[in-house]
């Protein structure tokens, strides 16, 4: 018998008849003698209704009350799942984030969680009820109701599960797990049974859009095992936990991402000064435009040559920027590319494998793939092509690090 | 400068446009000097929608979660409320009824205020700001979310004016008064600048359905000065207080209610035993059927006949339990009559002035009308009469109480 949080999104939410669903997947846990507590979204489109209202109402609305308006839209899916549990005669009780309480700062609209009370949830399981709570949402210390900000559910549930010692927090999404890689591009991807927080970080940062970000930084912080599962399809998902030294031997890498959002600016040609990196860079994130990958060469000439890529979105004004900085140096050039795609391998195995790189490197040279940035962590390997190479790059990786599925003879 | 309840129903804050329409005027008190603080209803319709979506989930929804559910329909117009003042540049802040807090029984779905915390208010007051309060809703000792039932926006209003000790309680509706009578049946119809306490009692539970009853006797308990206004037009609406000596001569009697609702049952012919009346009206009551206008006569020939009013709708109920005891009893007959209609004085000014009672019904013999039923209470007088006669008997009334709107020359 477990103590597990459960999470169900929007989407697993969206309709009665999916609450409906929901309700008989907790019910039957509950039944296997589980105690649980079951975080909930919004019902889907409902959080953007409420939106729309207060934009009808003011451009820039008020941050707090905008926090009261939102907030309503866990509280309706709360009660309709306790209503829902109780007629199947699993005896469930409901909390907003102010009822449990999820004590948080005051910084309305994206509110970070302070602590969390567990008495009241306590004595709901010690009593044998299933316990539900509104994700996304908190109170200050002076009452004040606030939300974590989107995806914030995710997040909800982790501190919960954190804060009981929970055996498990599993999220309920859309797909049945984490992939090895995109399996739209990569038909033999394969879903993962266990993953590492750094690399469910590294991958989710990368694009593989399972989990919130800071809900994975959170159960590594705590060390709180995330399990990824299919809403309606059953399944064993993906454990997402600490490195575990018992098991078998790691594989190298773990899994594949990419994306296509980048562009790339190249400023040619830089007097090589000091402080010459900052004076490009510090007016683009000025700007708020976020930079990703930084590379820097000095040429043949002593003068310098930087390359950087921003979000496709941000390129006209940071090719604006950058222009103005290169008359002010005396730059030779500026340059820039949009049709560019980031392909990274992750893996923790990376640590204790040598040789990642290089293999990497000859699968991509080996199909005639020119690798024109790469970047490097502990656990990833980034390397930014021209976009039109994606699938080719990704499905050579993919195979060459024995990723693909195994086909049953 | 004084401190102003003011209540806004649904249809006063039903689309964005009207809770602007609200929020201008409110900015305007507040501009005047006073302090304000709003109690609102959920915007029109949402709280059927809420209703439906539980009711789409169970056929019973768990009481304490149906109050979670429908509680959300004034927190989204708190929100949006105090988005419109702020944007007025009218510092606004809103309150859940937990927020504030407003401490109720744990009745969920019909709950009664306890008691009001006022400190949160007075110091948001203190420090210039309207605030705007969730009607119909608070939370018992342990936090849980109740509701005070449909219409309790009203009670909220006065059970904070109360608490503030507030001058006036302004109840903004869809008419710009309290008349007296019905002026879709007397063209005449004045409305009233003042009325009692008491005679609203009468008047609301008669028909006049401008107000929620318990929200009159809160108001009256408490003496807190109410004002009936329309939402949308100006004027000094109708205020209800208590009977004010100093002001010139009380009229005879303040308005006219009526209603079509009630049907007519005799039972002829029942042996004068004691206990009998109990014996006819009890099982009328143990079926949930509301038993009004009671009579009872001794015959000449030493037997009773025993006659009442139902709601139209419990007529045929009402017979058929009538009819069994009859049986029993050993009564000569049962007769009924859903034609008829119910038509009542209303005014304090009874108590002071002789022959309001023969007045009565003299005016109503004069044009022919036939009394078939009596009964009268301190400050008013019930007749039941034919349905056909219902508009005469009003008119008549209404003229020979001088009620009649004075016509300018």
């Amino acid at each position: 018998m477990s103590l597990i949080v459960q999470k169900f999104g929007g989407t697993s939410v969206g309709t009665i008849e999916r609450i409906q669903s929901v309700a008989d997947k907790v019910a039957a846990f509950r039944a296997q003698g589980h105690d649980i507590v079951v975080a909930v979204s919004a019902m889907s489109g409902e959080t953007n209704r409420l939106i729309g209202l207060a934009n009808e109402m003011e451009e820039q609305p008020t941050p707090r009350e905008l926090d009261v308006l939102v907030s309503t839209g866990e509280q309706v899916t709360i009660a309709l799942l306790s209503m829902a549990l109780n007629k199947r005669g699993c005896e469930a009780r409901s909390y907003t984030g102010s009822q449990v309480r999820i004590l948080t700062d005051s910084v309305h609209n994206k509110a970070r969680i302070k602590s969390i009370d567990d008495a009241n949830i306590r004595s709901d399981l010690d009593a044998g009820r299933v316990v539900v709570v509104a994700g996304f949402q908190g109170a200050d210390e002076n009452g004040n109701i606030t939300t974590l900000g989107r995806g914030g559910s995710d997040t909800t549930a982790v501190a919960i599960a954190a804060a009981l010692g929970a055996d498990e927090c599993q999220i309920y999404t859309d797909v049945d797990g984490v992939y090895t890689t995109d399996p739209r591009v990569v038909d033999s991807a394969r879903r993962l049974d266990r993953i590492t927080f750094e690399e469910m970080l590294e991958m989710a940062s990368l694009g593989s859009k399972v989990l919130q970000i800071r809900a994975v930084e959170f159960a590594g912080k705590y060390n709180v095992p995330l399990r990824v599962l299919h809403s309606f399809q059953d399944g064993p998902g993906t454990l997402i936990s600490l490195e575990d030294d018992k098991t078998m031997e790691t594989p190298a890498i773990s899994g594949i991402a990419f994306t296509r959002d980048e562009a790339k600016l190249s400023i040619l040609g830089v007097p090589d000064i000091p402080g010459v990196a900052y004076r490009i860079l510090g007016p683009v994130s000025d700007s708020n435009v976020e930079v990703d990958v930084i590379v820097q060469n000095i040429g043949a000439d002593k003068t310098n040559d930087i390359t950087f890529t921003v979000h496709r979105n941000d390129l006209a004004k940071a090719e604006s920027i950058l222009s103005a900085t290169a008359n002010e140096l005396g730059a030779r050039e500026v340059i820039t590319d949009s049709k560019i795609a980031k392909v990274s391998i992750v893996g923790v195995g990376m640590r204790s494998h040598a040789g990642i790189a290089s293999k990497m490197f000859k699968t991509l040279a080996d199909v005639g793939i020119n690798i024109e940035l790469i970047t490097t962590s502990e656990i990833k390997i980034s390397v930014v092509i021209n976009e039109k190479f994606l699938e080719l790059a990704v499905r050579s990786l993919h195979s060459a690090f024995d990723l693909d599925e195994a086909v049953v003879e």
